[in-house]
């Protein structure tokens, strides 16, 4: 790549929020120079969708800088420090129908703490064992923000919404086979829930719903910082 | 048409079930003369699919035939008597997850009653308002085939599934609009199900469903019956 | 239909929202009974996606009840009272694309402003004349929420998302032809956005966002309505 | 994974079905985990969908531990011992259309062999030469359910509903070409089946077809058993 | 329409077949416009898909010439006499599975006549009940050409292509609901299947089929009609 | 593979083809033994979709047997001799669009030759440069039977019908990217031809093309062969 | 609509071209009031996809002001003049398959010289009969740009694109049936093209089209015009 | 091969643009074969999507001969010289929205330089941070044609189209997961777009892109070069 990547550095001032490099396209080269650019700008330097290879590939670029850090369950790699703790924001509950659902729920997870939030998971709560879910409704009604991440026929949001009144942000993922596989099944089922006002991002997009989190959280904040 | 239909007048004998005549693309001088062939030579006589507007014209070309009943929930269009009642056989329950699964529940219903079997309707227990399937759960455990109809997301069989022990048969149905419209994310979200040992049929095919919950009946109950 | 329907009648309390009814494929009748028997249970009565003409065979089975009111371009019918204002939660502004969306952008309003919540329509800033959508970024900046309808490739909430911080809420419309037709184009275009945390609902599902931006609006309200 | 799963360990008490694994999207270590932790809690211990390597490693995981069992037909793992045989429940056969779809056909086979029914397999009974399913006729009179798995057009399960009255439960298979490819076409060819009461399980669902059956089984089978 | 329409008149000498008009998106004024002017210049002049209503306006247009005919159960419409019978090129045969798939079925059995082809109907051989298709084996066996109309799953020709040595063109007919509604399951059941040589035209093509077995007869009956 | 497969052996006598060996989703194992049994009873060996490392695992399997040929282009392997060579029947072209679509042309080539059919192959002559076709046309006039294998639009069969009167296949071949990736794109362009009297096949579905054809050379056969 | 439409009345002076009226999921009010809009600002005042019934109604708001005009074959409305002649830009050939595709051709026509622009029409020229369009060639080669409007498989553009160097705009037509309904395969078949250089618009889009050549015009025309 | 490719040498000549080989889908040989063909008959020689190990084993198999180029991040490999400069008929920028789109982009700007065309890259502009797009403008009103590469919703020849006259061709890019994953999205986005005259290509096309852009500059060129 002869030209620089033209990156969107005032992001953060703008929208509050950083602009992480989607790492599934991109080369280890890529990836090492715009995580150093956004470090020495100031920013948030944060990569999602690597895998352990490419994550490798990076550290051996960058001499194993010790400021490098690889998620392992979230598949991110990040360079310097998280934002600053902002626990008066409130915090976000991440929960996940199944063990296969971890990596998506933990790219949610991790990029709500590289803001400065808090933020828990509760996994393996899927609906064909209700008692699990139903179980944990004490400490999820705590939360200020829900983000549920299903595969298969992805029926945890909407058994969710209609449970709690908080904001349910649903994410399908891409667990699943026949017509599950890819995740549009779970997609279209969170879509087209009977439960009212869950809304939903892309199949697998955990950094997405962390960032629909965010901006609900930052939307009453201000007053609450100060 | 020049030409008589070539009706499988044995189906009942080899299966121990009628084929109903799928009313949906056929005329009402083709439905009025299906049936009173299939009453003539003994079968069980119902149309499926029937309109109010070709259920009367039909009407109107049998004379007004006392024998002949139009069922307004189920869409279907009898011609002389149900089977005789089999009780030793066992019961099934409908669900539906909302109102408008009406025409699908009852056709199902109408079905298996129109084969000698009870079978009970329970409305309005969709997942958004968990507790009214919780309320009936008692009941639903006595039945020995549940069916279950749901449009939308679909999520009613699987939530009952992992509820209850008993064989569960999805029929996704036609309402919604959006990716739900046609009924193809219901009908997704079924054959996506996490919950173990649910079987679908078609779209909005409550005759196929409660076929199916015969076949069941059927194949435990030659003992029964004597 | 000889069973009454099971209305989730505790869910303004569970999740303080309101169950609407959806109208489409319901009778007249059936619209009729549930409006009366919400407004008896001291609930809010609204059914949306109902024509012109189905709103005026309920008015007839009502005897031209002066409480039900027929609202137009919302496509929905009301009976009885709307929530008291509840200022402290903040408003919401709903935008449109063009004018083919109102439909969908006047069931959103109707709907926050049934419950209470102040909420303005800032139509047509389609982005092929990015300068009418930027004139408004002054007003849009004081918005809690932004409800975002559009229909064709469904490009104004992304570009929305980029501009503004607070949570956008898209809402692809069924307005279009060839593959915009039925709004999938503007429904995948919403969900693939580049622009970080936009989070989306089901086609013409205004009501939907409506009460997802509710869920925001209370998530963080309980405190400052005391 | 640092958090521990959650499993359902009250499944077989609640549906008298165990969970099994799926193991395609986990990992060595987490499949491991699982099966001791199932075996410790007395539950039947099985994994589906682990492919040869997969396999050896969860067993130099486990040490070579000689409870554990590779089943390469049926790509599944297993550990500890299957529950006791209940030949009063009644017998299953599973056929298939082809060579090809043996994986799944074994893996249903092994599902129920694993909760104590007693399954035999009979293969390559496509439609495109009649004769050999025509000559087995007899032998599936005896059955008490049949899972007919097909991959290509999907036809098998079809024909077979039309000639005998037990319960079919469809499972489409993931073999074939272009618009077969995947699985879809046998899945649409299933559901939309002019066949009355045959039920379908979501494509390659081999485990779920086994579960479908031993629902039926179960529902009539406590008198027997007694 | 100002400018008239560029027929290819010489397809019948170029192709041994004629242009059919494809009446469903033409106006009563264009088809008959050009059904007169293929009149004139001696080429075979049939329209195709033209429902009663356009029928009737196209004979009112022409003056009710006693040319003009209206085929009911094939939905089309000729002007002047038919091509002379040519018995040395052998017959045809269509098959259908259902009463539904009539207007298909003999759309392609007058395109033949209108061809000089011998050609009869044998109407509802559907395969869920396999006995009615098996009895007509031997009067099928003598046809030089099979074609198979079939809905819902689409099974027909592929039983039929397993059985019999002759050309079989499959013919998807959209009649159904649900996953079957527009012929899509037919279809790709028809091509996805496991009977070698079955060749396939596109959903509700009877005109198309009749034309592919009539190369097949003109390519080896030169000879013959010498 | 404890049970043997159940070959469909009389299938050359039933229907004048032999029953190849799909190889796509078979072991090198399964393609041996059923080679080796196709070959004892008498019948044509033709094993189809082998890669060129399968290929060399079947010929160790079988000890380098010199009655073994791979057939690289069409990725086909045979056990024994071809049949007879049967000029009487006439012979047929294979034409292709582009170079990539080689090797199904090749396995329709392979397989008519296999049944002793003379069959010669056309490449290169896609529709972009219409010369080229044109130049072929006095050489294709003189076949029996013309397949046409083409990917990305698949023009070719369309404008190859529109020219010439003999029976045109159309083989979708999945080459291409974007919306012709995996031959859908070509396969619906086939279907919804506005050429006369084209038939289809499956993607990639060379061996069926040649069946189709085999069949209506076998059709009017019988008398040119005495 | 109580808000008055947004109206985008710099796009002239912006990009050259006006902002069409897309009448289809426009009230006979709102297209009324935004014709009269446009025409008062001095810009071109038209109305796309408007169906007679509308057009009357549209008329009978505006009092039947002489200055509106319905054009029958384009389902377009004016109102006041078109835009002066600019013959040196250059004229446009815009090319139908088949007599079904005139409303979208005509549309293209008239949107072009609605802009000042020469356009000529050139009906039914599809590649099932080649020599009609070959005929044509002459007379394309002298055109600055083609349009291409084609349904069924849309193979114009691509035979088009193959034959002359001029920028060739392929236009889907929404015309066929089966596989070929809504214009899909056509869409597909341009999309596909292994022609070079050939672009595509939205099915139907023939205002898109005509706009696509007026840029191209506009590019090169400026100095010409002086 | 054992057949010649018969290659389209006159395309240059006739349409003004080279034939340049689709590497995908062939071998190392058969694009090492055509490339010294083209070269030798004084053709443009150039082979798209290459990779670099089949871009190695074609320079091995042509002795590393010097005139052989891989351009890496356009994946290419080119023969011999590119066309003398044509200066006079005006330049084309080519932008993008990520990073990621880059490999597209490159094969456009590369196809353009070899056949002599000026052409500039102008990379990471998408429509999330839309001051990146709005700082270009004047650069891009100096073009004579732009085409915009773009994955995920595809929006950003939407945006570019509504503020700019010139000719817009859009390229949907394969970069996205989800809905997005494969191109879809943004094809389909780009097709619907509410932005006047944008025309588009095929996913990832970007020589069919600058083949389209190439006919733009031919048709008003000719005049201009003299």
């Amino acid at each position: 790549m002869s030209e620089q990547a033209r990156l969107d550095l005032q992001r953060r001032q703008r929208l509050g929020m950083a602009e992480a490099i989607w790492g599934e396209h991109k080369s280890a080269e890529q990836i090492a120079a715009i995580l150093v650019r956004q470090q020495r700008s100031g920013e948030l330097a944060l990569a999602t969708r690597v895998d352990t290879a490419k994550a490798q590939a990076v550290a051996a670029l960058l001499a194993n800088d010790p400021q490098l850090q690889f998620h392992t369950d979230a598949r991110c790699l990040s360079l310097g420090s998280a934002a600053a703790a902002r626990p008066a924001l409130g915090d976000v509950v991440v929960l996940s129908g199944g063990t296969s659902d971890l990596p998506v729920a933990a790219e949610a997870q991790l990029a709500l703490q590289w803001h400065g939030i808090a933020c828990e998971l509760v996994l393996d709560v899927g609906v064909a064992g209700l008692h699990r879910l139903l179980d944990q409704l004490d400490r999820l009604r705590q939360a200020r923000v829900l983000i549920a991440c299903a595969g298969m026929e992805g029926a945890l949001p909407t058994v969710l919404a209609g449970l709690l009144p908080q904001p349910v942000i649903g994410v399908p993922v891409s667990v699943g086979y026949g017509v599950s596989a890819g995740g549009q099944a779970a997609l279209h089922g969170m879509l087209a829930s009977c439960a009212p006002g869950l809304s939903v991002v892309n199949i697998d997009n955990g950094y997405g719903a962390a960032m629909a989190a965010l901006r609900i959280l930052l939307s009453s904040g201000a007053a609450a910082e100060q």
